[in-house]
């Protein structure tokens, strides 16, 4: 097996037990990307030269003895809206074509004291605000979008072109793309990571959180996030009451990823879990919510550049930005105000299960020139609506959601299921990422995370999307 | 003397040591309410008959032996805009009319819990959105505002038609008011006291807390309010840090009050304390930045009354809250990021300083009629902004300030000083002010936070006040 193919934990387990070192991992890794990055665009820049001191470094080190942890000498990607110190935080954008940080983010402080390699700036859709990347291809198919907004991110992990990365979530731009790629994607619980030298997008919404290529994997880059070691205990599946949504999460949701959550929520019924129907609270409001919040923040943000340089931004990201002006205070406070209800009514569905089971994406990753998915009968809903839809309750209430993938569709492109569980209750979700993830089918490649290489599925249109 | 004249502690001793009764407490201040109480109309209705059934219930448990504390058997007034069940909160207001509350707020409730006596609603300024409550009378001089939006609470405090009262500040409104009658108004830490069923004004901004003759009363009162024992300790004056503003609290402000003021704090050197220049952080982004947040919270509060009813409303505050819906979300974002800037550098300011002592507000209670204050070489400045002006820093950082009475000006007119502290450190700040009363010139009565009877002082129109 080429050391780019493993995961974090197998990596870290290889380094532990000097069958692996840190430089061997990292020049496979380069190599994967001097192969596949050309035709996938994965990231904003590599950092190849630092990224191999970075790995002898901690050879030496772990030869020395000092060996830091699970992180040590393994290669990462973070999101080019993660600020470190001397490199450029680009966000996707010409507005930020001269920046430099000249320090670094929590997160890039805490994952070199962990002594992660940095591999590169991961690209993003511009300023994170758009659900697709569109200068990154799918690492499962190049016409297929990768999702986002981190994109880059979620192709670097499932093309084997980082052994995990950072992202950041507003509206589902963590799991987003790793449903759309078939990697495992945490938002954690809102304030859970700093978010601090991450460039915003809603500061009220934003999140910050691993992709990996298990739930493993995941809980070990949390744990070197925050400092709290992560207890890689299972849950105990005969007390675990998992609910499952009768509304929302499933309308307008393809067969083929209804069927596929509901096969994987079936197995934890399987392993013991009692399923619960659950009524999801102010599904209704979501969207206006999400959009009340998000919209203005995003815009206060921009103020300054918006005036001095419109030209520099995208049509789409423009128009976003300039629509968040015209919003009311009023406005933006009944948003609040629903926020507010959303929390406690899920607080209170908490009282009955100890985790919610649903779709990540209501559709797998749509052609990289879809502007719109059809439902049948239900006419055609803009793709960034889609892509939302499901993940915003989540940012919207701060509530910690993982994603993995639990299938392939007709296509053969990877199908997201997302657990939603209760404020800093990330291990439970792990616990049953990680059960899943053993009991699961295996999803084609023969590796966890890793898609086909070199992108040779090329399927047929799926059925609702286009 | 009179029981009406008595502060809430010595009513409290001498209900304990069976020298005074609950009933005769209730209807010596139940007498005074029918003397003076056409002249003043601090309240906007009585329950006299309530208030002298809750008396003598306190006064069987009592005799009983079961006394449940300072509180029990004295009697209060609540701010209009405090839900007491099965009665009307009408918040000053025509829209009020015909409200009635079917539960009691949790201050109520709380209150009623330690055996106080309601006697009835003060007085508010329409939806506490105003600094004059214009319907009340000054309780010094007929002729001068009451100050407000609490005007109603103030003045029967100092009337001694309330032993003490509840009111709520979001601008000053309880400590404007207070400083205005010569009592004492304390605006704890902002969520320190639970606001819920009362009428909100901003909910960002509002605060709930005593007002009494006294800052060993107000002690009292927010023991019951929080459930927490308030130390009555002295503050060691030879460790203490008072912070004297080198901007902001002193520019335009009448001599008088600044000289009070300062002979106040020389009182606190004298007692051993160290006084520090403090510069006051965003002192110039204070009526902004408090304008920004309230207006468009007090529309949406109103959004539907706003719309069904809006012939309801007086000329001033419907100006006001109609001018909140044009506010848009960016100007909110940017008052709420000032809001955390201000935050931040109060708390550093409390690295140097254990409190900062300032006046209150930089003008006596001005003519009834008055719209202006004119300042030397400074112009006309509305009278709702010269007594915001002082107050809304520690409404906008949510710190606890605590006004108290430090003597008289030219006019015969009280001036209030307020002191600052840190966050949940009410007991530090009711120390400071009970030494203060201490070791202060009494203001002309001889008895504590009470206005001379009949309001028999008729001064001139001092210097600064038109």
């Amino acid at each position: 097996m080429r050391p780019y193919e493993l995961t974090l934990a197998e990596a870290a387990d290889a380094v532990a037990a000097r069958d692996l070192s840190p430089v061997e991992l990292t020049d496979s890794v380069l190599g994967r990307i001097e192969a596949v990055e050309p035709e996938l665009n994965a990231y904003a820049e590599v950092f190849a030269d630092s990224a191999r001191r970075a790995a002898a470094l901690a050879e030496r080190e772990i030869v020395a003895g000092r060996r830091r942890g699970p992180l040590h000498g393994v290669p990462m990607a973070l999101k080019d809206l993660i600020d470190v110190a001397g490199t450029p935080t680009r966000a996707g954008s010409r507005v930020r074509e001269h920046h430099m940080a000249d320090r670094d983010s929590t997160v890039a402080a805490r994952l070199a004291e962990a002594g992660a390699v940095l591999l590169g700036k991961a690209q993003t859709h511009e300023f994170a605000y758009g659900l697709t990347t569109p200068q990154t291809r799918n690492a499962w198919d190049p016409d297929r979008v990768a999702g986002g907004s981190s994109g880059g991110s979620a192709v670097a992990v499932a093309a084997g072109t980082a052994t995990f990365a950072l992202g950041t979530d507003t509206g589902g731009s963590i799991r987003v793309p790793a449903a759309l790629n078939g990697v495992v994607g945490l938002k954690p619980t809102y304030g859970l990571v700093p978010a601090d030298g991450v460039f915003p997008l809603s500061w009220s919404l934003d999140h910050v959180g691993p992709l990996t290529r298990t739930s493993r994997d995941a809980g070990l880059v949390l744990a070197a996030l925050t400092g709290r070691q992560m207890p890689d205990v299972e849950p105990d599946f005969g007390t675990l009451r998992v609910g499952v949504p009768r509304n929302h999460y499933f309308d307008r949701t393809a067969p083929a990823v209804a069927e596929a959550v509901a096969a994987a929520t079936g197995r934890l019924r399987d392993l013991g879990a009692r399923l619960v129907d659950v009524e999801i609270p102010f599904a209704e409001h979501t969207q206006a919510t999400l959009w009340g919040l998000m919209v203005p923040e995003a815009s206060d943000v921009h103020d300054e550049a918006l005036r001095s340089s419109p030209e520099l931004y995208g049509p789409d990201v423009h128009a976003l930005l300039e629509a968040g002006r015209l919003v009311s205070a009023g406005d933006y406070l009944r948003a609040q105000r629903v926020r507010t209800l959303m929390r406690q009514a899920w607080t209170r569905l908490f009282d009955d299960v100890d985790v919610v089971a649903a779709p990540t994406v209501p559709v797998t990753a749509v052609p990289r020139d879809a502007e719109t998915v059809r439902w049948p009968g239900g006419g055609a809903e803009p793709v960034a609506d889609a892509y939302v839809r499901l993940c915003a309750p989540a940012n919207i209430t701060g509530l910690p959601s993982l994603s993995l993938p639990v299938g392939l569709d007709g296509a053969g492109l990877p199908i997201g299921m997302q657990l939603i569980g209760r404020p800093f209750d990330e291990a439970t979700l792990l616990g049953i990422g990680h059960a899943l993830e053993q009991t699961g089918p295996r999803t084609g490649t023969g590796r966890p995370g890793l898609a086909p290489d070199r992108a040779t599925v090329r399927p047929p249109v799926p059925l609702l999307a286009q």
